[in-house]
């Protein structure tokens, strides 16, 4: 199998753009009809049909999806059996699935998480080909999830500069002369260095939230081997231009996340009424559409 | 349902001792009989069956466990079955559930996180008393947790100074003259004291390697509000008196866990040639008392 990092520059290639569509499903803003029952189990079902659904519409724009482990835990075990279904679906269509979990901890933990995670099945059980892991824990706990990626063609993207209002309050604080993250940072380039292949980029990718430009700005200088991977692009206030800073000029480099502003876009202002809960499958196609030409447009690129 | 903190000091003055034992099955520890076969499912159903037979071992001894989410999740959807009959059992003996899962997110998802763990069966669909939490995306991270917790009679342990060697990579770096782990140790120490019950203690716990006795010993004083959760005994090396430092005068405020030395006694020095596999239960009844009676003796009592 290719390197995780030369198969998400083909997959953005091949798709023309680096729109990752974040599978977060949630029981009250589902369209009607996915849910019937109060169960975690009924849930469960529900959120597997959703997200299959919108990966029917999705699935040939776009080249990556990242499922959020939290909404499918929410459902217990059930949950866990409709996040297998919905990761296998998207790898049966070729798209990159990079679970947003979040996960870390220490030696042989560290080492069961990647063994769990990483790898198209059956090289790992769940068979991801990325992973988000948090660095709190020091560059030990990440050597495991390296080893296993590079052994499994996948890749991890570790928490840099979160897209949250209060993510300064650790990792902008100042240690040597520059903030946390700026540490995390430089840690997460030399292990993408160590791993680059012939793109110029690397297993390992760090997470930076687009709602931060000026640091993203200066984390793109610092990571010049890293796969970015962006949240916070729509819902949350980030713009186009923001995020195509991250890019490098062949449109590779970063990946721009959006998860609320595609699935629920029956919900939203012009969506709602043009298409609304009955049509919500072309809602959420016209949002991605929307979305992919307004990162060509901030390129400078026709869509 | 009485807040965490006093239904942990309950549990603790109960048992007469801090301990917790954590539940990490591990495929090639494991005594001989409980796999039958190679697949997820085969190997899940043994983490089950060999976990419920320890707490068959320990349950009367210790006032808590605590199972680690890596190893399930590594036997996918199978195996968070299997960590929720796990999780299932620990709590109709009566014990403290503490998840050992890492956890954390921003906003609505932390918040889809905190739902999804905290608080017994049906509150919550895991049903755990505690999880562990990691700091790095923020004190807004923590709140919903902080709230659930609080409503549920539940706790959470967020990762202050960790027990790997690398630890201090970045919980070291010193910003406003003090390191990284202190200032997250504030925080903790900021939502102990709002959460405090009649103990003393909070909802809001610490997870602090007893690895490093020297940052353990400044961190109890830093945050004399927080139970403290002390990994790093016996396998990693803590000795007793590291721990029991952190103990205030009734006994209360930390739990010392031990994993591997307690599960897979029966493969380790004395315990090997006095049990063996085929005693292992008695290995690790043996390996339990023991712990219990090193850490009476560091306190000067009598066992």
């Amino acid at each position: 199998m290719l390197p995780f990092s030369e198969r998400l520059a083909q997959a953005v290639r091949t798709k023309g753009n680096p729109v990752v569509v974040g599978l977060d499903p949630r029981a009250d803003s589902l369209p009607p009809g996915f849910i019937d029952g109060n169960g975690p189990a009924e849930i469960a079902r529900g959120f597997s049909r959703f997200c299959r659904e919108v990966l029917d519409v999705v699935g040939s724009l776009v080249p990556a999806v990242k499922p959020q482990a939290a909404f499918f835990e929410q459902c217990g075990p059930a949950g866990m059996a409709a996040l297998q279904e919905v990761i296998d679906d998207a790898a049966s269509r070729n798209l990159i699935v990079i679970l947003d979990g979040k996960r870390n901890d220490i030696g042989s933990t560290a080492a069961a998480y990647a063994d769990a995670y990483l790898g198209r099945r059956p090289a790992s059980v769940w068979g991801c080909d990325g992973l988000t892991v948090n660095p709190y824990l020091g560059d030990d706990s990440l050597e495991p999830f390296v080893e296993a990626a590079s052994a499994r063609g996948a890749g991890i993207f570790v928490l840099v500069k979160t897209s949250n209002p209060g993510s300064g309050r650790f990792q902008d604080l100042v240690a040597d002369g520059r903030p946390l993250y700026q540490h995390v940072a430089e840690m997460v380039e030399s292990l993408a260095q160590r791993t680059a292949g012939g793109s110029g980029y690397g297993a390992v990718g760090a997470v930076v939230g687009a709602t931060y430009p000026r640091e993203l700005a200066q984390l793109r200088r610092t990571m010049p081997h890293a796969w970015l991977l962006l949240p916070g692009y729509g819902a949350q206030g980030a713009t186009a231009a923001d995020c195509a800073q991250a890019l490098d000029d062949a449109g590779l480099g970063a990946l721009v996340n959006s998860s609320r502003a595609i699935l629920y876009a029956y919900r939203q202002g012009d969506y709602r009424e043009r298409f609304g809960a009955a049509r919500w499958q072309q809602a959420t196609e016209a949002a991605t559409r929307q979305m992919i030409a307004e990162l060509r447009a901030a390129r400078g690129e026709s869509s």
